[in-house]
């Protein structure tokens, strides 16, 4: 069976295979509406209270991304949706008829915004109404906290709660029926290191409890039942992974230097402040890119400067003295913030997003810059702005970062006078006027996903179009020649933070066009390492023209495979 | 008065203003089924009478354009509507009411589909549902047909019965409250060459019938009851226009030449067959873009080859010996094609369009080709594909071209062995790898329009960021002079057939590019004749470099305007 294979591994072992019980919902209510209203109420606070232990031990486990609870602990207190549901109740019903008439309303709603956000909160609201609904018919929760022996879950799908009350230590992988790289369960097995594949269609109907399974996540394959054969060859590669990993642990404290003695620069994309343990137990050698949108999803508010502050100062503290380049607000595009009322597009990867939302709406700008100037203290701060497409742009993000320091220092405020400030460069305006952009910043992080986005006018998450999205573009490759180019001639530094720069196969042509930092998931830091020290710059410097006269992208890798990469 | 101007000119009259009647619908009949039944039998044929009148006169007005009338007619015959209208009766209401309710219920559908033809669609009916219902009640028709002076139309918006019954020779301008560039009014207007604002949002309250108007198309600004010396200043305007316009009637028949006899040619982009006589009226040397969607828009199934065979000899007679440039289909981005079921995506821009579609759904691409084929014999053709950004998609497209031609070989038809083919250089990867892509075509289109909106991460719809869309961006010109450059090494002609083309700003600059061919709008043909004939193409070409040199469009802008352009 095949799957989208969401966080790495190789899993063996039994399936425990998680199935919605059919609750019988008794509409016409025998008790009074007060009655039913206190059994309504009852359930809520029991309910709250678990959910509040889920989220402590989430925080725990999970960190930041616990967050998702609290939306899960606010269904508990709608007055909205419970003033529905009193309503309901007042007219007969009983309490988990009316609960449930309540939760359907509003999640068709708001399933029918259009909106990924929203269409998680409707994912919420049912994940908090069913578990009220058992709550009320004292009908057993599936919180799989009491796993006492080593299982592969095979879910539907896993809601925050069931993952976040499970008992991990017991949890080999994860295997569902529907979601995809950003669905709930994707982000927390790979959080949690758990090798997982979602979206398989009909997990939960092919493999019963007690089956065997092998997960082979590189593959997105499911074996069920597999014979001692399958089981010896995968046991074996499983143990080959282990002693990969060990043998590259050595290369944690290493520097990143090619055979040839070229140094460069490895460090990791984090997304939150805990991800740095992840970034320096793989032996990034600093930050290269902290997507700060993490403090502003999954909420219904801004954050304050303060808990900005509190969260760079973290990271910066942490990973100090290494860098850390922390990127300014990237919202828009794939990534909607709902309480900013940001307008519905109809191209929103070619719209109001990143930067020009920030130069236009310059209170939630100037907020976050005076949290960032106020932790620099703390430790190597570099600022990057994301999406630039002008040098107006780069012109007026200065200014403003000068008035918030100018703000600060009158009000007293120490901030570091060595913060480099740089700039994303992912769309093709950018790298055509590299040269000119050069002359503003320190330094430029190339960003590949986005510029292949636009440089081919594929969407990147279009799976219709997804043959015509390749990091071996020579136009993608040219453009990023021609920016390291530019920024070398400036004297600043490029490094890339797309998922290019983490990529085997297009390393060696990086290091021979100059590139001086790859930012990368964690786990891609060491395996990079110890490629990059057999690799010799100088000759493949002088490759790389040859390599740019390819016409397409199946040439370039040819081309670098007769050369042996 | 603001608005948006969209088809140029200026105009001076009184305005005659088209308020919508309110009609008092019954709801309950006092006659039995069957006689309703019979009214709303005798109203549907009445009305399809006047349609297809209108549609006559419109096809003599308007050409293809009047094929919005088709859709019109088509719901008088639309049997679904129909038997939910009548089930309306059976129940005992009046066969006004009946329609209403039938139509609102319908087009509520339509609307909800995110679809802008669906949307279009739902106008249709509201439209043909209005009139039905008029006729049902002896309503005077909205159709302006006997208008004895000259006005000034106004009106919340013109649907395509009002426009095409109207007495055109009367009608001086249009106004009216909604809509934008693209909208029925806007179209038909430009179509018939009549001054038009559209989107004045309050046009029909603050105009009263009666009213002297001045329409300035080109500020967008509607001066109501102007004062003497308004009226003097832009009759004396209207005049300089006419006088223009005469002037550079001399040049219909001139070739191309700067002053210092360099030749280029001036071209035409076109939507339809019938709009060949504009192109020839206004000294087109040439069509440089035939855009093929026409066909396959406002109907509910593919165009045979038959039917595209004539419209391509049509053109290619019409033209000749003069080249055409036909533009294989260009379907999905803000293109939708209900009938071709093309996924509904996140990013269109970014997504399944165009090529794509074409290399993808090849029966349609091959009917496509062969009617061209077939056609080429009555002129000088030229074939070029659209949303090209790879070498792959270029072989790929030939290699189904030659197979077309040899099919039609082998079944004897006759085909022109001088066919040039060509791409559009629209991507920015495109650009990029101009120089291998040359190697394999006889020319490229630049299409600034979407080049500019993928160098740039800008959706040129988005009018939260029309800032940031512009063509003097000095990445989006390095990225033309580069592609010019790059054809002319491989010894094939470059032309551009984006906006910018018969831009007057830019003109100057592209010249001095070596640009070889500008294809535009007709009505700017002639005063780009005028422009080219003064301008100095080897002194224009000396300037380039330090031109390109500029770091943003303003100061690309400035230093044009300091060489005097």
């Amino acid at each position: 069976m095949l799957g989208v294979g969401v966080s790495p591994g190789i899993a063996i072992g039994k399936a425990w295979v998680v199935k919605e019980e059919n609750l019988s919902i008794t509409q016409q209510s025998t008790r009074t509406p007060t009655e039913e209203i206190e059994r309504l109420n009852d359930s809520l606070v029991s309910v709250r209270r678990q959910l509040e232990q889920i989220k402590e031990r989430a925080v725990r486990e999970l960190g930041d991304k616990a967050q998702i609870l609290d939306a899960q602990i606010l269904v508990t207190q709608d007055e909205e949706l419970l003033g529905v549901v009193r309503e309901h109740i007042n007219a007969g019903k009983t309490a988990e008829a009316a609960l449930e008439s309540g939760v359907e309303f509003y999640a068709k709603i708001l399933e029918g915004m259009d909106n990924e956000y929203m269409r998680e909160r409707a994912a919420d609201l049912r994940d908090v109404g069913g578990r009220i609904i058992r709550h009320l018919l004292g009908a057993k929760q599936q919180d799989l906290s009491n796993l006492t022996e080593d299982y592969i879950i095979v879910a539907e799908d896993l809601t925050p709660s069931d993952t976040a009350g499970m008992n991990k230590t017991h949890v080999l992988g994860f295997v569902t029926d529907i979601g995809g790289r950003t669905s709930h369960t994707a982000i927390m097995a790979r959080s949690l290191e758990i090798p997982a594949i979602v979206g398989t269609k009909e997990g939960t109907s092919r493999i019963k409890s007690g089956d065997l399974l092998i997960l082979d996540v590189a593959e997105g394959e499911i074996i069920i039942q597999p014979d001692s054969a399958q089981v010896a060859m995968y046991e074996k590669q499983r143990t080959r992974i282990e002693a990969e990993k060990q043998r590259l642990q050595k290369l944690i404290t290493e520097p990143s230097l090619s055979l040839d003695g070229h140094k460069v620069e490895l460090a990791a994309n984090i997304g939150t402040p805990k991800d740095c343990t992840g970034a320096l137990n793989n032996g990034a050698e600093g930050i290269g890119l902290f997507r700060t949108e993490f403090l502003y999803l999954n909420r219904d508010r801004l954050p304050t400067e303060e808990e900005q502050f509190e969260a760079y100062k973290s990271v910066l503290a942490t990973m100090a003295p290494r860098p850390v380049v922390i990127r300014t607000l990237d919202v828009g595009g794939d990534k909607e913030i709902s309480y900013l009322n940001l307008p519905k597009e109809s191209n929103p990867f070619l719209g109001y997003r990143a930067i020009r939302v920030c130069l236009r709406q310059t209170d939630i700008f100037r907020t976050q810059l005076r949290a960032l100037l106020r932790a620099s203290t703390f430790g190597n701060l570099k600022i990057m702005f994301p999406m630039i497409s002008s040098l107006d742009e780069v012109r007026q993000t200065k200014r403003i970062l000068e008035e918030v320091r100018a703000e600060l220092k009158q009000e007293g405020a120490s901030v570091s006078s060595e913060i480099e400030v740089g700039i994303m460069i992912e769309i093709p305006a950018a790298a055509m006027i590299s040269d000119v952009l050069a002359q503003e910043v320190d330094f430029f992080s190339i960003g590949t996903n986005d510029l292949i986005q636009y440089t081919t006018a594929v969407d990147r998450m279009n799976e219709g179009i997804a043959h015509l999205y390749t990091p071996f573009h020579p136009a993608v490759l040219r453009l990023i020649q021609t920016v390291i180019e530019n920024g070398h001639k400036s004297g600043i530094w490029v490094g890339m933070c797309g998922e290019a720069a983490g990529d085997p196969a297009l390393i060696p042509l990086f290091l021979g066009m100059g590139l001086d930092e790859f930012s990368m998931s964690a786990i891609s830091v060491l395996p990079a390492r110890e490629l990059i020290s057999r690799l010799n710059r100088e000759e493949l410097k002088k490759k790389v023209p040859e390599i740019l006269q390819a016409g397409t992208a199946q040439e370039v890798k040819e081309k670098m495979g007769a050369l042996g990469y």
